[in-house]
């Protein structure tokens, strides 16, 4: 039973990996993914890949048929890493079609947080016969899901600080020497990138550094659906930024989005996902910009990547006096990235 | 053969371990390990305590005997983790102990730097009839003799900086709230004070944190001929420190050391050295005299430990311009210390 127990967990990892494949298009909607198992042996696999198309378990299906494993689907049992969706959004509802397939058992991890969906499931596909149990995998399937759960409860985007520093702290060396951290850490930036909606960086970073902000040198998996990211430019003033910024002159000049003057942080991620299905935003900021987001409290996850050089200057990861609430990661990640260091996890603020 | 080497090297890590024990009480002596082996079996071991008692060798000779395997002794491989002694110091040479007992063959890992014994013992011992063997074991005992190889070649001081500091760079969090580092951090700063001879802190660290700088918190074997660490205070004027500072006023006043006013950090460190046998010197100091400390191109070893807080405040590990010299760890190790994350390696400095 525990070895049972064991194995449903691994298979629910199958779907989580499938879904991974997912994550980075499938915005406002969230990425899930699906695995249909015979017996022992895996007859089909897929994954949500964008809004308005085929969910997760629909795709599982096609794949299995394609395989020629359409005589093998009644009877299966369909892994899926989000409790499938039982009411007619942009697509019918998958239980509808997991019924039609003669599907013997759903597994899913994660109970769907939207109230027209929220545990409706279970009932549905009962009521045909089919046997359901929830929970399998749920906290890896959960901390996967988090960005997309957080913007369904908040209307707003995960917010990311991305901070690439030294030892002492700056974000810039001096002139003459480029990026601070290795060829390592860069690929897991761009992969950071390929999995966001939404990159952000302040006026003076545009005009320092005229960042490109697109996914260059990713190892992950990436789609061919996948559209660069939405490049958030926030200044005072549109007019301090050069005409000639890669941003503005690239082939993906139409992702370049200019805020100016925002006063109100919040009501600027609720637009952009409102207006732009944004779930997954990154800040590539200085420090002063990072400053006002934490001082709105809009800051749900840090990602430090240390190099370990010692190298003063003005640029600090975060400028100023002491902040009214310390940010504090309650249970850190540390990688090793190459001869970097990367400290990453959820962000607590705690009143002084 | 191959797993002999490997067996052989076995032994010198266990040398090698003895030596640990010493670590922090044989200054200006090296830290020296050896374990003796009759066939496959241990009938001895000891370690070098401090300078002008028995070196390890004859710890180890005097130990087998104590276990009634004197008998044992004659025909017995001696593993040390440095060339033995071949002239008269404050004790009498260790190859003439060593040929009076008997042992068949001595295996040592580093050549002593030393030109009055480096590469005697060879000659001295074959001389007699025994076998030697150099440099099994040699990269990890090499590393682990660094500090007292670096202060025999240059005349001052292994120079270590700790740092204790929050993801963006600070050194002290906002007033009530205390430490930055975690419990296990603490622990790991305090082992690294009962391997160093000396601790260093400015006028102004110790004005405003009153620190005790005494080992009080290691895990690591404590000799119990381990006397507390010099406390070293670099500051303009001793006026300006009160006079009920614990470091003033504790059971371990007498050692404590103010520096006044220097200009040649240099100098100062060849001082420590030669007057009171500083091999191994740990700054807890802040971030500007840190600063002097790098101009002046003294720091060998970088030890940072960053807990997951970002905190903003005006205390930094490193304040200021970009250093003309910029620092970096070439291959810095990185160890997960609780909550917190510890980055350390040698520094290497680069001109921009």
């Amino acid at each position: 039973m525990k070895s049972y127990e064991k194995e449903q967990i691994h298979r629910m990892m199958q779907a989580l990996q499938q879904a991974g494949y997912g994550k980075g298009t499938t915005s406002p909607n969230p990425p899930v993914g699906a695995v249909l198992y015979h017996g022992d042996e895996i007859i089909g696999a897929g994954y949500h890949e964008k809004a308005g198309e085929d969910h997760a378990e629909i795709r599982a299906l096609e794949d299995a048929r394609k395989r020629g494993n359409g005589e093998l689907i009644k009877g299966a049992e369909l892994y899926v890493t989000l409790e499938p969706c039982s009411s007619y959004g942009k697509t019918p509802p998958c239980t509808d079609s997991i019924i039609a397939s003669g599907i013997k058992k759903v597994i899913y991890a994660v109970v769907d947080p939207n109230p027209r969906h929220r545990g409706h499931a279970d009932e549905v596909l009962r009521a045909a016969g089919i046997q359901v149990q929830g929970g399998i995998g749920k906290e890896a399937c959960e901390a996967f899901l988090r960005p997309w759960m957080h913007s369904m409860a908040t209307g707003r985007p995960w917010v990311i600080a991305k901070v690439a520093s030294t030892l002492d702290g700056r974000i810039m060396r001096s002139k003459g020497r480029r990026s601070i951290s290795g060829d390592e850490a860069k690929v897991f930036v761009h992969n950071l990138r390929a999995e966001s909606d939404a990159l952000l960086v302040g006026g003076r970073t545009a005009r320092i550094d005229d960042p490109a902000l697109t996914v260059r040198y990713a190892s992950r998996f990436l789609s061919p659906r996948k559209e660069q990211p939405w490049r958030i430019v926030m200044t005072h003033s549109r007019d301090s930024l050069p005409e000639d910024l890669k941003i503005f002159t690239d082939e993906y000049a139409y992702r370049t989005i200019v805020y100016e003057n925002v006063l109100d942080i919040g009501g600027m991620l609720e637009e952009l996902y409102k207006e732009r299905g944004v779930v997954q935003l990154m800040l590539e900021c200085g420090g002063n910009l990072l400053r006002q987001f934490i001082m709105a409290g809009c800051i749900n996850e840090w990602i430090q990547i240390i190099a370990p050089i010692i190298s003063g200057g003005n640029e600090y990861v975060l400028p100023g006096e002491y902040l009214d609430s310390e940010q504090r990661i309650i249970s850190p990640e540390i990688i090793h990235c190459g001869n970097d260091c990367v400290i990453r996890g959820l962000v607590h603020s705690s009143h002084s």
